[in-house]
């Protein structure tokens, strides 16, 4: 099979490869993608990179539109909308949320700014060809993002809930502020009806905060819910095909990736990932979630039992590396130690790796 | 090429293989050796097993010095003469020390027991068939090692130079204990004398502490010189052979050193092993040390430079792993980062693994 390095047009064309190598090397080390993008979904990326192409950071249209923002009144008709996604929260969180909000720009013919924050620009390379989506270090607002909440007198949430808002209103705010976090309150979730998003429309500059994955909740809208469905026939594809067209680690963070695969992964004759994601940091649940891991992966047939008395007999056992990620080091060297001083029943080799700590400080870095 | 078992017949035959997994899978790890043991070592080694056999531990023989030693007397002829080496400092010395000692039995015709100390037992193989090299548990002097130091009143040097001992004095202690540690002084030192050794010959038990490889030292004298020319015709391959011949890690630890080379080394193109050896443990020459590391790897091409713009541009680059031991993690950490964090002028791939810390705590298990 040709490896399709356009990922079935989704991609777009015209990249500089070696600005981003992971944009074309990353299908060499995925398992071939059993989906293809919708030719609807490829002519509404095309068409929106148009539109970012157009009205993204320093286009006449966006200055106009800051000016505008600048301000704080909400007049005239300008040709570009924006939504600015607000760097908040994890790694996992950012990646689940930039699709949604990503998607949410599709459907409401916004352009989508990223909030750099501290290590955006370090870690993702630019997704849209030409223009840059990230917010311009200049833009007015960025100091307020940090203080924007769930208290916040410019979110949605609390303009409705004090009835200092309403669709008839003659003059409207320069923006709107989206609280989406898990502590949002009814009021910030009107955010997803349909009215609201009729009043939402009106706005140029729309500032998102959120936690949360929102994809299906947009497919719960009957106004998205058409489009929804031509552009993703088969609904568990978005983050799929929306994680392959937008997220591309840079070459330094790719750099990092391919190296630690092929020095640590690569060579062995299977690899096995395993994330450890829990909530409570200190020393409560260890036990517990040790023994679960272990109860798991030799039920589930992903590692074999260790054998108390034995000794491994094959010359060239099968070698077996376990990717371990978790915020909880212990949990790594727990399994390292186990395959270390026990053998197999299989007499297969499990060597156990982790994330460096020195990452794991400052972004994780491996998401499986 | 037949794996050579035996290693030329330096190993004895009749072990249970079973019980001393490394003694005869060792071979299937190293280069093959250059170097033969000469017939006559193999004869000293074969008539030094029938000793043991008839004087080791818990023989009428033995028994019989042990009572002699308890009476604190040093009278009549027995069988057997002994060296006990104390179990004293790090796992390297202890390899070197005893192999210095087990020559010093062979020239002298004694028999070599061993004081298991905290983990000795559990660490090594039996090298002698039939008979245990272990000093028995309720030997009665065990509890007085820890004690012996170079101010010790039963010591060879002390007694010398207090004017305590004469080849001409009529009765003699049931033991005498050798201080040959780092802090000998020059009474201490006149072991290496042949008139010394006239002496020293008069005692049944031989007690030596020492963290000195001497075997230097005993080609120096004229009393051992012709028999060690003829056990060694190739100077340099005295701890070759005798290594080789004493020490096989138990299956314990031949399980962890076998497990970690299959699952972290094997499967790599090429290994190197870097043991940094520093006597202070402070933070002082870290910097200086570490740029050592690095420009002696790179002057002896054992390692590729960095290169700081590069990107790894082969898919199947070569690999190589190394283990790189140390007690300060620090250095093993600095290696791993600048090979993960760059790539290679050469586009080769260097995976840097260290030994765990853990074992790093209770004892070294990977001498290289
Ligand atoms: N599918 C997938 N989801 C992930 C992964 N890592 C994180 N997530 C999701 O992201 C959420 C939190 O990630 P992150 O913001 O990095 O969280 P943190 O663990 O709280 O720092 C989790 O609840 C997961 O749902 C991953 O590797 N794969
Ligand atoms: N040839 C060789 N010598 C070693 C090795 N490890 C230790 N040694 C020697 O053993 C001495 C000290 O080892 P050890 O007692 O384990 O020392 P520690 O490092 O002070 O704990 C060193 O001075 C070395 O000469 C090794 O792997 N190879």
């Amino acid at each position: 099979i040709p490896e399709d390095k356009m990922l079935g047009g989704l991609l777009a064309d015209g990249f500089n490869e070696q600005s981003c190598l992971s944009r074309y090397e990353s299908v060499l080390y995925r398992k071939t993608s059993a989906y293809k993008p919708s030719p609807y979904l490829v002519s509404k990326l095309r068409t929106y990179e148009d539109l970012h192409k157009r009205c993204g950071p320093n286009t006449q249209s966006y200055n106009e539109a800051v000016k505008q923002l600048k301000s704080g009144r909400n007049i005239g008709t300008m040709d570009c909308k924006y939504v600015v996604w607000v760097c908040y929260s994890g790694l996992g969180n950012r990646i689940l949320t930039l699709a949604s909000v990503f998607l949410y720009a599709l459907l409401t013919e916004r352009v989508l700014l990223v909030d750099r924050g501290k290590d955006m620009a370090g870690l993702f390379c630019e997704p849209f060809p030409d223009r840059s989506w990230f917010l311009p270090l200049n833009f007015p607002m960025i100091k307020k993002f940090s203080g924007f909440d769930q208290k916040s007198r410019e979110s949605y949430g609390h303009l409705l809930k004090n009835n200092k808002i309403r669709a008839s209103m003659k003059s409207l705010p320069s923006y709107m502020y989206l609280h989406l976090t898990h502590d949002y309150d009814d009021y910030d979730k009107l955010f997803f009806c349909d009215d609201d998003q009729a009043l939402l429309k009106k706005f140029y500059w729309l500032i998102v905060k959120t936690d949360n994955y929102f994809v299906p909740s947009l497919f719960l809208m009957p106004s998205f819910e058409d489009e929804l469905n031509k552009m993703f026939p088969d609904k568990v594809t978005v983050f799929h095909h929306l994680g392959r067209y937008l997220f591309h680690p840079s070459n330094h963070v790719w750099g990092l990736i391919t190296r630690y695969y092929k020095a640590y992964l690569s060579k062995a004759d299977e690899r096995l990932g395993i994330q450890v994601r829990i909530f409570d940091k200190g020393p409560g649940p260890f036990q517990y979630v040790k023994d679960q891991i272990s109860a798991c992966t030799i039920r589930e047939k992903l590692l074999p039992e260790v054998d108390a008395r034995g000794f491994n007999p094959s010359k060239n056992p099968k070698v077996k590396a376990v990717l371990m990620t978790s915020l909880v080091y212990g949990y790594y060297e727990n399994m390292r130690d186990i395959y270390w001083e026990h053998a197999t029943m299989t007499g297969e080799i499990i060597g156990v790796h982790s994330q460096l700590r020195k990452v794991l400080i400052q972004v994780k870095l491996f998401p499986m």
